[in-house]
């Protein structure tokens, strides 16, 4: 960590800054009448709580041009990060690139709902070996060589995991990175 | 940097393992009949050895989709990266963002000339704010925060710069990193 610059945050994008699993409810209500609930979910990833005739369905649809363009923001998120923005040096860091067609709609996506975060601190990627100080995630796949701050974003699937820092909403990201 | 694993090194893409320049100058001449030599290059940005009149077409060109899909692989890449990706922790991270329809091409083309290369280890970004331990880039605007070991892959544009190791071609990149 340098100290002769702002400290670096690392963003993520599905299910931390952008509802991934609310599109997922709305579109197997819509294409299949199913209606998943999010209290199925404790612990547990969205195709895991799919009937098992759907289960393969999911990564289709992920697939899918258009997917990731119309997804919700999550609540209090542009607020957030447009603080974060204007006090550290903040970087959104998505592993998008298993899904081709979610780079383009994703960047969309950014440029609609944060225009104030510039192309250059944006970051399409697979592994996140990123020279920041500080990683906002929900997956803790992706703190494993990391070695700064790590505040684990709360969503179902990683609900049973005790084992790092923990936000559960944007108001939590903004008690410790903008209050304390 | 860490003694438990493999080495990483990121690797550029435009004009250190695509020829971005050789498609620049057929693009001139075939839709303007200009022919531009790499001589008139010591030193420059292509841009800038363009005649007055079509210097603001560069950008255009660029951000036409497709532009990026059919570069020409720069000589010995291939051999080469395939040897580095055996032996270290090998990413592509291509500075992409600026340029929306440039991300699927891009995909694309490294999936059709190095299907070696898992979607995990490609980045597309701005700034390169990687975790790495070698960069090979041939823009020293990348090197600036960067703590670990550069090699300047040498480009017409960067002909004139002498503070950093440098790299002329894939062979130099394999003798310094494969056979030393």
């Amino acid at each position: 960590m340098s100290l002769n610059r702002k400290l670096r945050i690392a963003i993520d994008m599905d299910e931390v800054m952008a509802d991934t699993i609310a599109k997922f409810i709305t579109l197997y209500d819509e294409r299949h009448q199913t209606k998943i609930s999010l209290g199925d979910m404790h612990g547990k990833e969205f195709r895991e709580i799919l009937p098992p005739h759907l289960s393969n369905s999911l990564r289709e649809y992920i697939n899918e041009r258009g997917f990731f363009r119309d997804l919700p923001v999550m609540p209090g998120c542009q607020d957030v990060v447009k603080a974060l923005h204007e006090k550290y040096d903040v970087y959104i860091a998505s592993s998008a690139m298993e899904f081709k067609y979610s780079l383009e709609d994703k960047l969309d996506w950014l440029n609609e709902h944060f225009p104030f975060i510039s192309w250059t601190n944006i970051i399409f990627c697979g592994h996140k070996i990123l020279d920041v100080d500080v990683m906002i995630d929900d997956r803790i796949k992706n703190f494993v060589t990391f070695k700064g701050r790590k505040l684990l974003f709360t969503s179902p699937h990683n609900l049973l995991i005790n084992d790092f820092e923990r936000v559960n909403t944007w108001d939590d990201v903004a008690t410790k990175l903008l209050h304390e």
